[in-house]
């Protein structure tokens, strides 16, 4: 048999506690899982610094992408099974395009590296672009793994993770409003943090998920099963994603990568730093090699070692990140923004650099959007299909999903030292958690 | 309110996957938790290289941590309510003993480092000791804090985790053969493996546990729980604890330091190594505050840094540990052991140096151990309380759990390179995964 | 110790799937379990015929009656640890309503027969008032152990039952929009039909359940969980409860019991029938004794009588119930309304009594309600409490649940035998599963 | 298509709390639910009188059958991905052979009663030969479903369940130490009772169960999956199936049924009594349809009547079974029978009929059996298939197997009225539950 549909003599499986196993098939999986690329993912947690809100949230991206390949797979399964395509252009599922699936769903966050969302606003990475370079870059063991299976399969695949594939089936498979990356990062992360609002029904989303022309829509018999998805996700942006003490820890870690860079601008290579793996980026001189040598616990050593730092402010962040003294926060509203500044003049008079100890910043998610002519950019919409095969928008259904639609929920925080609290003049402006 | 005594003004609550909610009611605990040294346990996992066979198991001796101290709050939240002591001496629970358990339930897994039991292998390093030094030593952060409770309270503190401390119902809680700290990692490993052989019945087990004069015992009415907590750890020894991936990453792990240390004392501060944090440990000359900036995040920044040695062993290794290349193992017994020498001479003449790629070791678990008069050194016997007061040993009244005591269930196994299994010669010894 | 307070030598503990363990401590508490008027309630299914559309929903009242206890047990337990009452009228908790509490708790469902919401609106028994009668009539097994704690205290829990209560802490934990018995029977309904929809975290709206002057209130923080209760019961109405299969088997199980009424009306006591203890409802001559005497079993060994009848309507009906042979329907809404009468017409033409063959019904639930100073009757509403210690209706501040505040959410249907679907004239206006 | 491979258009799914969801596929399945035979299973609890001691234990047989449908449903596409068989005789699966396997799995149970264990001691009715007739007899429903498929295959059926089928494979599915059967019992009474300790891993075992020519093997790769499903078996065995309370309650039912019998026979067609049901029984003169029209509810329904018989006996037991009172136990062995005489003359002597108010029973469980070439009559032990094909018998490898392998775990009880308890020439007899 060839390379490209080679199936492994006997199944592989991975005990996974979200999905109980994780069954891989073909050759090409486990290669991908055993290159380097996507060991790395082992060492960058999946949520990052929210592990300093819900302890038990201390999963990787590498079991989290594992999730995603396991429900494409259980996706395909049924796709074939039940609506396999009988000629070209049916709207059915065409089984060939099955291994192009498995990989963009294994490898849609390769490129993720550590702490990114913070990291790339400081270094101008994208991990979006990373992702795509690890896939269709002949260095990679990734890449030399995915060209076995023919020259454009590479380029394939990473097509589908930046939506430009030709079949829209296996796009919104990876990527749409319901897809596999969404359903396995609720469940996954509803499990890790012990935070049960992510749970729904999955088994019963995959038995009503079905391919059509337009991509993949969702028979209206389970209706309430997709319903019931979009308000765990909803629930999970609330409680969990958005909690105001991670985003403390992220804009503590924001600051403090923020001065390091400062300083190595102004010092040059300071030799307590000793950030050897950072200095590519600080120098604005990397390439994916280094990019991928980066991960959490690099980053946390080098943190460690500025403990050390004469650089007070280096030193007092890098102590509030490794030891979790999170930022304080409060709500305001655009009826009470203008009592920041004020803030900021007690926090500036309390000896504080209000640069690094001080910051605002907003968490809103749109739990959902359904089509709108007028809107530039918009998700794909969810679609289900009535017995007799007409399609209706779900929240045209929905009374639950209506209420949210379109809607951004989420709150604006301004962010200082703990400390503050104590100052009678500053907490005098808060009151139920909020600027007043 | 003294400190001692002092509760928050509200009880405060972790979110935990496996106890729902860790409760904090003492301005101690919180504190602790606070610490430096008790937030590194968050960056060292609890299974350490387990997570390259369970992918799922990542979550760190911080969690692990909280767990403990959570069972240990039930037992005495039982224990106060159950079975108060009248008057000194009546062999029942004297609740002016809750802190000093509270802290040793929470402190009990400090001294762990990064991948200790390999680590203080090659580096004569000791967690035991250096739990005992963190909670004694007037540096640390744990210390200051414990103080504050008085003055001999640390040396309390340290002495329920060495086992000496005057109350025996202290001591058993945190250690013994069915205490807070084994019940707390079966049920979490189990809960991050996925492999669910773990489960038994918590609140079963708290509920018949019980204060008597001569420690804990167990109404008889909860054998079978009791005897259900022996299967389950057992059945966690044999298919997780003991598994032969887990344990050749382990030798791995240990051949990659071995070598490192070897150049280390050869060749000096060899530049390219810069192993900054781990130069004490290689110079034979560390305090505690070194050892508390070693977790396993900063390990492994070493490893990705001797990936680039010129040394192709230190490199290799680095590879198969960072990348997960785990050597391949055979059980054997006495009667095929003598077959290791020719494997390795095979293993040899294939270009590897057998110091670094061959190893032996074995796993033996002792799943339960009733007292015999005759062993120097044994852990205390689980006894059953009958209605009527007298005790009996659970191996006396459960088939099953005599079926198992004093018994050492595992196996021994060698480990070499995988590449060997092509050698047709090598590989003809193998059959059924034992030597013959 | 006198009865009132009398707590059990040790307290006794009921297995629960649902909750664990059911912590039984009084021993009026035991006593009241084992009445035989308790012990009926494990002949009489929590949900009716809705185990003929979910298999598993084979729960009886009885285990939900112990449900409800316990939560409200916890409630209580929370609230003296928590709120406890310094002085009267300070709007804390005084824990000598703890007993009336967890009687009405246990009590609350005590009247229900069988099949209780069809039966009595074919016999006119209220299952309201029997409840009433069963705690107050001195004929009873329940009211003789409440009497032993007091002679007025058959009547308190009896008025906590019927909101009349003087103390709306107690009735609210009984019966308003989030009480110990929605809670629980959610909770259970979910374990057992496996609709996983029902599941909120009652561990945590327990943490933020409170007392105050006009009740009980939530503290703010658990807005989330509070929110994702309301949720879970819309959802488990819309997909359990109002499943219209079950409400299909609940139109045939109505027209089977009018048939026999009419059939008794008509020939006298009819020998084939047998319904012995049934004849008191045919002759309207019955007293609670007669009611006590009823269960789901007793109903199912007369209709299993009554398919030897020679009445063909009686037999058939009784076969399609026993049997379940449900009959289908249609969704209609005021605009297609019109069409039913025609339906009929075809059904009649079909040689069916239209009587006995078909009917409508509607289902629509208030998911929840905020006050409307213009309705007459309303339920409590959720109040929740910020930090200052004003409160805020929960519609206020949920997004979620203003969307669903004040509206009914449900749908009618036309039921009618399912052998009507092969007559095209009949099923052309059928669908998507509405009528057009 | 023709009937025997009528696969419905679309599969239908059931809910289910054990398996999330039982899939059917063929329109023979459905059509067999259907049958009045099978829907009266609903009417039939799985255990019996163990909800007296397991409140939750209130599943049915119908719940329990479809679960052996499932598990096998699952064990047959396994079977047919992994091993299908290549030519007659190759020791594979043939899935032609799934039919039968489905039909018999789901119908194994079709001839148990009302509680069936107790009745046919009295009645000499035998739930087995039942269950043979209803599937042969051609006035039955299931066997003119049966029929459809083949005139020859209602015997198939029925010799798969008598363990006579020509297939080994497909009779071990069903009735085997390791069979559909016993998996779907363990887990669905763990689920209902809340009793864990049942728990195993089905997906585990289901994965390394394989067909071979003497049946259905075990890869060794799972061989502590088999492990652990034999000792949850034992416990279950332990805990739950021989629970005191359980075999008392079945005491009472037991002698109940005998003193009706009793009273029938003496007194003839009693009216008070009017058991219309039980009077073939009575009589001893029934057919199966006689048989059919028994269930829990039928037999509660006369009890309820008999707790108005003028005899005190009938009347008192029945109170004892319909309100759960019962019985007392001790447990005895060789050495303290001999005191049993002399208990009985105290229960004489306080005025109970000891023909009727006590007992002595027995239970014990053989949990695991390996082949023993002097024994007449032996489960199929069970084999594990090594990876170089030649198989290994269970307790050979398995410590803890061995230890239970051929013992018989349980006890021996005294029964006898609660009441005694107070009489203290009588309770001096009784310490720590044992009789002395």
């Amino acid at each position: 048999m060839k390379y490209p549909e080679k199936l492994l003599p006997r199944e592989k499986v991975f005990r996974d506690p979200v999905h109980n196993y994780i069954y891989v098939q073909h050759q090409v999986i486990l290669d991908l899982i055993n290159t380097k690329e996507f060991q790395r993912l082992r060492r960058v947690k999946q949520l990052g610094p929210a592990s300093y809100t819900f302890h038990g949230a201390e999963h990787s991206r590498f079991t989290h992408s594992l999730g995603v390949y396991e429900i494409t797979r259980r996706i395909c399964d049924s796709f074939v099974r039940n609506y396999p395509s009988k000629e070209p252009g049916d709207g059915l599922w065409d089984d060939s395009e099955r291994l192009v699936a498995l990989c963009a769903a294994l490898l849609h966050d390769i490129g993720h590296g550590a702490y990114s969302h913070t990291f790339e606003h400081i270094f101008h990475t994208n991990h979006e672009e990373i992702t795509q370079e690890i896939i269709t870059s002949p260095k990679t063991e990734v890449n030399q793994v995915l060209r076995k299976i023919g020259k454009d399969f590479p380029k394939d695949v990473a097509s589908v993770i930046n939506h430009t594939y030709k079949n829209p089936q296996v796009v919104q498979m990876i990527s749409s409003q319901c897809d596999a990356d969404r359903m396995d990062y609720l469940l996954r992360d509803s499990y890790n943090t012990g935070a049960n609002y992510g749970n729904f029904d999955l088994t019963r989303i995959l038995r009503v998920m079905r391919p059509y022309q337009g991509g993949i829509c969702f028979d209206i018999s389970g209706m309430h099963a997709v319903e019931d998805y979009i308000i765990s996700r909803l629930q999970m942006y609330m409680q969990v994603y958005f909690h105001p003490v991670s985003r403390s820890i992220e804009v503590i870690l924001s600051k403090l990568l923020y001065r390091a860079k400062f300083l190595s601008e102004k010092l040059g290579n300071n030799n307590i730093l000793r950030p050897h793996l950072l200095m590519p980026f600080f120098d604005n001189d990397f390439d994916i090699d280094d990019y991928l040598k980066l991960d959490d616990g690099v980053l946390n050593t080098y943190f460690i070692n500025w403990l050390d730092s004469d650089d007070e402010i280096l030193a007092d962040l890098a102590d509030r990140f490794i030891n979790r003294k999170p930022f304080k926060s409060v709500a305001y509203t655009e009826e009470t923004k203008y009592l920041i500044p004020e803030l900021q003049k007690l926090i500036r008079d309390a000896g504080y650099d209000t640069d690094y100890y001080t910051d605002t910043n907003n968490s809103f998610d749109l739990p959902y959007d359904a089509y709108d002519p007028n809107k530039k950019r918009h998700a794909t919409q969810i679609e289900l299909r009535r017995k007799d095969g007409s399609m209706v928008e779900l929240s045209k259904v929905s009374q639950l999903v209506n209420a949210v639609t379109g809607k951004h929920l989420g709150d604006e925080r301004f962010f200082f030292p703990k400390e503050m609290l104590s100052n009678k003049e500053f907490s005098k402006h808060i009151n139920n958690d909020e600027l007043r």
